[in-house]
């Protein structure tokens, strides 16, 4: 990844876990060619991103030093991170202590798997995370508005601070997050949670973890997101997914604040976290 | 559950998640009524384990007072789970702080979803926590020596104290522990892990959040069970559960300490917490 000298946003891309295909990086690239605001993101697919090694983009070191090496650079703005799947919290341990003053002031942009990046991230202070559309979701139904609104944040971000600071999270990403050394402060934040392709009862399972565990009993207030292609329930499960978010938070004495608007779908709003959710018109 | 008098060790039978057949609890007590040790157990299934409530054998509130009657009978020697499923963690907080002293004092079986209560149990040094088969483990083939395991164990137990204790969890269900104040102080004990029906990339996310935790860094060591129905993890993982365990146990400075006897199967050895593993011959 050669760097060009310009006045635009140099957004560079790697996998923290599965891989993403060359074809799809230039999809996305077309795409964003032909956007308003083309010229003004400077977008790069580390080779990193089509690397397979086994469930993974690449090894653990090769994934941790293109992460380690697009966020130490310079002449990159933001890290976005090309999809989810599996793999992000192997690199966590590696990845904090090798990152430089340049990365502490760059934003981290993706969602799914990538949150136990951006969740270590959030609680070490490096820079600004952000839950949000990433590359992959072009393959949506629709995804095309997702791939501009995550692209246009990167572009114009930056929300101001607000008093009700959020965080978003998938929510079994969240429950693997905690009691780890990675599990970031949310007292006071806006809490939001979603999921895909899980069944009811492994929902409400992470869900009684997370509102069980001291540190999110200080959250503000908790936002249930989409859960998305939820798997069959056998027997039905009895309640719905707002039902259990409703009941955990009652059982834990946390604010329900009623539903957000994140979710493994083209929806997916930008949420910032520490900041207001990024309003894209 | 009306409590006779003799000299045989009473075991209480409830169903902490899903519910059971009364046909099963048939097969059981005429199993059990066939065996040598049929004068030495009085077995009794508490009507709760045939309840339904959606998901679960009856709702939270008919399942949390059906486990703290039997634990807190003096005429019950012993309580045993039914069947895992899911729903123990969600009577956690709700059974602790209405425990008597005879609950303190009794042995507790089951494993898969119910080591959320023996974890709890365990680190509220309430009774005995034991890792073994449930009266479900008939339904499997060979499940009549685990069941008879069980019930040997129940009658016969009370392994010595040991200078390296165990412990035994299914990996997810202990992962969902980890950050809540139900997880057990398992400083200096050998750690036996097993899961089953999930893919391997869902084993090796919940071992780098159980090896991650500082409380799990100062385990003895961790032995790995069977992990049996893996699910197809697409694409291939590129590691066996063995290397999974190796790998995270090495990051994380934790002795590996090779194979147990454990699994969601027949052979599944009865693990008493804070003792040797039970010898069954």
């Amino acid at each position: 990844m050669a760097a060009i000298s310009s006045s635009s946003v140099r957004v560079g891309v790697v996998a923290p876990g599965g891989r993403i295909t060359p074809e799809l990086a230039d999809r996305v690239l077309a795409f964003a060619a032909g956007l308003d605001l083309a010229r003004a993101v400077d977008l790069r697919f580390h080779p990193q991103c089509f690397a397979s090694c086994g469930h993974f983009a690449g090894s653990d070191a090769e994934r941790a030093d293109a992460l380690v090496s697009v966020a130490n650079d310079p002449d990159f703005d933001a890290v976005w991170f090309a999809r989810g799947g599996y793999g992000s919290f192997r690199l966590v341990e590696a990845v904090l202590p090798r990152l430089n003053a340049v990365a502490r002031a760059k934003t981290y942009l993706g969602y799914s798997d990538t949150g136990a990046l951006l969740g270590a991230f959030y609680g070490a202070r490096i820079g600004t995370s952000a839950h949000g559309p990433m590359p992959s979701d072009l393959n949506r139904p629709g995804g095309e508005a997702a791939v501009l609104r995550a692209l246009a944040f990167l572009v114009a971000g930056e929300a101001a601070a607000n008093p009700a600071p959020a965080a978003a999270f998938n929510i079994t990403i969240l429950a693997h997050l905690i009691g780890t050394p990675y599990m970031p402060d949310l007292a006071g934040h806006v809490l939001m949670l979603e999921d895909v392709s899980e069944p009811l009862y492994r929902i409400d399972r992470a869900f009684g973890q997370i509102t069980s565990a001291p540190a999110i009993r200080r959250v503000a207030g908790i936002m249930l997101g989409r859960c998305s292609a939820i798997v069959a329930n056998e027997p039905e499960f009895g309640q719905t997914e707002v039902e259990i978010a409703r009941y955990w938070c009652e059982r834990a004495g946390i604010p329900y604040l009623g539903r957000a608007d994140i979710g493994h779908d083209a929806d997916n709003t930008v949420v910032p976290f520490g900041q207001e959710p990024y309003r894209f018109k």
